[in-house]
C-alpha cells in the first residue's frame, strides 16, 4: 500500500489530475499539489471544492509553491508532505529531476510524456533511451516504481496493445494509433496543451515500419478514417512518444502514430511554420531584445485552459490492429470516446486534458493497491493492463471494442533517412 | 535656383532617390544622405559609385547620422550642409519634425508618405488635416515650398487627376488608383517595404465615395481587372493617403484607391492579423519581456532590401478615370508598368522603391529649375502636371494613356460609418 499524492504542475492536465485524486482520497491519502506559480494550485483547489469533490474530508488537500528543477527542493517537498506517490504532470522539461527526486527518497514516479531538453526537437529513437531509460537500472537497484509515459496516448493506447497481444491477437502485423478532435473551442486558433510542446510534436515525423525507424517530413501522409462516433476525419503521420517505447516492447511489424487535423488548422500552422513564429530558436528584434518566435506566438494564443467551458464536441482515440488470432486474419480498433462538455460538466476540464489526466490517477490507485506497484521503471505497456482497463470504465474512459472495423489503410510510408 | 539636398531617410525610397540625384547632381548640387545609421548611408553611396552614377563629379555625395525627431539637429545639419531641398524618406513618424526644420531654416519639403503618430493607425479622413495641413499657414506667411507625397501613389497618381482634369475631361463622374504588383520575389513571405507602415495600411478603409467618406472593411471587396502589360489581376479596395487630399482638390464624385494582392498573400496576412501577430500594441511575454508584435514579425520577415536582386516581373499603377468631355463620355486608363529586373539593372533596386523614389527626384528638379517652387504647402495635384509626367518620361517613368480601355466595374460600396 502506497498513499498521500504529490502532483508536480499545476496545469490543464495537473487540474484533472488533482480533481481525480480528491474524488479517490480514500484510497490515495493526501493530496499536495505543486507548482511555480501557487496560485495556479489554489485556483484547481477551489474547482474541487466548488465541485465538491473531495471523496473523505479527514484527508488533506493543499498547495505548495516549487521549482521542479530544483532537485533538493523537490526531495524535500516530498520528504514533507510524506508523498509516496508523485504524479509529474509539469513541463517536460523537468521530467529528468522530478525522477532523481523520486529514486532519493523511494517515493513512486509517473509522468505523461516524454522527457524533452528545451534546445533538442524531435530527438532520435527510440528517444525513451536518451533520458528515462538510462535511470532503468538505478530504479530497479532501488526497488523504485516508475511507470513513464501514464496518460492517454502515451498511456492507456499502450495499455491496449498489452491487451491486444493478451487476448486479441496470436501476432500482430500492424497498429495504427488514431488520435482525433473533432470537438471545437469556437476561436479562430488554440492549442489545446502548451503550444511551446504541442508545436513541438511537428517538426519531424518518426514511424515504425517494417521493423525499422523512418523519417518523414510533417503532414506530408494523410488518411481519412471514418471514426466510430465522430465520423469521417483525416488523420496526418505523426511522431508521438509511445512509438519509441511499443516499437521495443510489442512483436508488431509495424506501429504508426495518426493525428487528426483539420484544413484549417494546418493552414495557420504552416502560415506560422514558414513565417518562422512556431521556432524556439531566439531571434534579435531590431530594439536588441533576443526572443523565441514561438514565445511571442504563446503569449498571443488563447491559454489552453480557457477554452474549456465553451468546448463542444468529443474526441476518439483509438488503436486500430491487425494480425491473426487461431490462424485467422483478425482486425480490430479499440477506442475511447470523450465529450469535451462533459468534462467540464465533470471537473471544469476539456477532453484533451481529461483523457490525459484520468489515467495517471488510475495508476496511482492500482499502485496504491499494490497491482501495479512494480519496483523498476516501465512503460505502460509492460504492465497488466486488464486492471488498468478496468478501472478506467469506471473512471469516465471507457474502452470499446470493434470487431471487424472499416479497414485503416495507410500508403506505403518510405523513409527520408534510416536509424 | 534652389541647389544642394538632404536626403533623410537610408532605406529603399533613399537609395533610389540618392541614385536618381547622383545622376542629375548638376541640377541639383550637393548630395548629403543622412539616416540614424550613417552605414546605411554609406552602403548606398557604394551603390552610386558601384553603378557610376555620379553626373558631376564637382559636387559632393556625403553621409550623416541624424535623428529626424530631433529638430535642433535637422535644423543644424540642414544649415551646415547648405541644402535647399530637404527630401524625406525616413519612417512616416518624423513627418512634422522635418517639415519644421525646413519651416526654420526655409528649406524645401518633400516626403512620399502622409504623416503618421506611432500609436494610431488609419485616422480620421481627412488625415492630411490632422497634422501637415495644421502648418499650411506657416509655409504660406513664410514663403515655404512643402510638396506633400510626391512618391507613385501618392504622388504621380495625383498628377494624373491634376492632367486628367487639365487636358482629358471636362467633368469626372469617377477615379479609381489601381496599384497591382505582379512581379515576384520568390520568398514565401515578404513585404515590399517597412512592414510596420504597410501593415498599418490595412486596418481600415476608407474612401471617398459619392462626395462623402465610407469606411469598409480591408479586403473585402475584391474587383478583378484586365491591367495593360500584366494582364488579369485581383484588387482589393484599400484605404491611402491620396483619397485624403484628392476628395479635396479634385472635382470628382468618387475617388477610390485599390490594391493588388494575391490570394497567398492574402491568406498569410489574415492568419497573422487574426493571430495579433500584426499589432502595434505590446504585450507581455511569460518572460515579463513587453514587446509589440509586429516587431518580433518585422525581424522575422525578409528586409525589403534584400528582395530586389531576385524580383522579377513588373508593377502596373494606373488611374482609371470616367467622365465626360465635350458632352461625351469618355473612359482613359493612364498608367505606368515598371519592371523589377530593370530597375535593379539601373540602381539596384526593385519596382516599388524605384517607383516611390524617382517622383521625388523629378519634383526636386522642378524645383530646382523654379517651375514647381510654389512658396506654400501643396498636395502634388495642386501643381501643373505637365513638366512633371514630360520629366519621368525621361526618368525611368513613362506615362502611357489608353482611351476607352476595359471598363472598371467597381461594386456598390456601403459603408460601415460615415463621417
Amino acid at each position: 500500500m502506497r498513499k498521500n499524492v504529490l502532483i508536480v504542475g499545476a496545469g490543464g492536465v495537473g487540474h484533472v489530475v488533482a480533481h481525480k485524486c480528491a474524488m479517490n482520497n480514500d484510497i490515495l491519502g493526501d493530496i499536495c499539489i505543486a507548482s511555480l506559480t501557487q496560485q495556479k494550485c489554489d485556483a484547481i483547489i477551489e474547482s474541487i471544492l466548488r465541485k465538491n469533490h473531495v471523496k473523505d474530508s479527514s484527508k488533506k488537500l493543499y498547495s505548495r509553491e516549487v521549482d521542479a528543477l530544483n532537485i533538493p527542493a523537490l526531495v524535500q517537498l516530498i520528504q514533507e508532505t510524506k508523498s509516496e506517490i508523485v504524479i509529474n504532470v509539469g513541463q517536460s522539461y523537468i521530467n529528468m529531476s522530478v525522477l532523481e527526486a523520486c529514486i532519493q527518497t523511494g517515493a513512486v514516479y509517473m509522468d505523461t510524456a516524454i522527457h524533452e531538453e528545451p534546445d533538442k526537437v524531435c530527438e532520435n529513437p527510440p528517444w525513451y533511451a536518451n533520458y528515462e531509460w538510462k535511470r532503468k537500472e538505478r530504479c530497479a537497484e532501488n526497488g523504485i516504481t516508475a511507470i513513464l509515459g501514464i496518460g492517454f496516448d502515451p498511456g492507456v493506447v499502450n495499455a491496449w496493445c498489452a491487451l491486444a497481444q493478451k487476448e486479441y491477437f496470436d501476432t500482430i502485423d500492424t497498429i495504427d494509433i488514431l488520435d482525433v478532435n473533432a470537438g471545437s473551442h469556437g476561436k479562430y486558433f488554440a492549442t489545446n496543451f502548451d503550444p511551446e510542446i504541442n508545436f513541438r510534436e511537428f517538426k519531424k515525423v518518426w514511424t515504425w515500419v517494417d521493423r525499422k525507424w523512418v523519417l518523414q517530413k510533417v503532414h506530408s501522409i494523410r488518411v481519412d478514417y471514418d471514426f466510430p462516433v465522430v465520423g469521417s476525419c483525416p488523420v496526418y503521420l505523426t511522431g508521438h512518444d509511445e512509438l519509441h517505447s511499443l516499437s521495443k516492447n510489442i512483436d508488431a511489424n509495424s506501429i504508426r502514430f495518426w493525428m487528426g487535423f483539420g484544413d484549417h488548422y494546418l493552414n495557420v500552422f504552416s502560415v506560422l511554420t514558414n513565417i518562422g513564429l512556431t521556432s524556439e530558436v531566439p531571434i534579435k528584434i531590431a530594439e536588441g531584445v533576443e526572443i523565441a518566435p514561438i514565445k511571442v506566438l504563446k503569449a498571443l494564443l488563447p491559454d489552453p485552459a480557457s477554452l474549456a467551458p465553451g468546448y463542444t464536441g468529443k474526441t476518439c482515440i483509438g488503436n486500430f490492429i491487425r494480425g491473426t488470432k487461431d490462424n485467422k486474419p483478425r482486425q480490430i480498433f479499440i477506442y475511447n470516446t470523450c465529450d469535451h462538455a462533459e468534462c467540464y460538466q465533470e471537473v471544469e476540464s476539456q477532453a484533451i486534458s481529461y483523457t490525459a489526466g484520468v489515467p495517471a490517477v488510475a495508476a496511482a490507485i492500482l499502485v496504491a493497491r499494490g497491482d501495479w506497484d512494480a519496483k523498476k521503471m516501465v512503460n505502460v505497456e509492460e504492465l497488466d493492463p486488464t486492471p488498468f482497463i478496468k478501472l478506467l470504465d469506471t473512471m469516465g474512459l471507457p474502452t470499446e471494442v470493434l470487431e471487424a472495423p472499416a479497414t485503416f489503410e495507410a500508403p506505403v510510408i518510405k523513409s527520408l533517412e534510416t536509424v
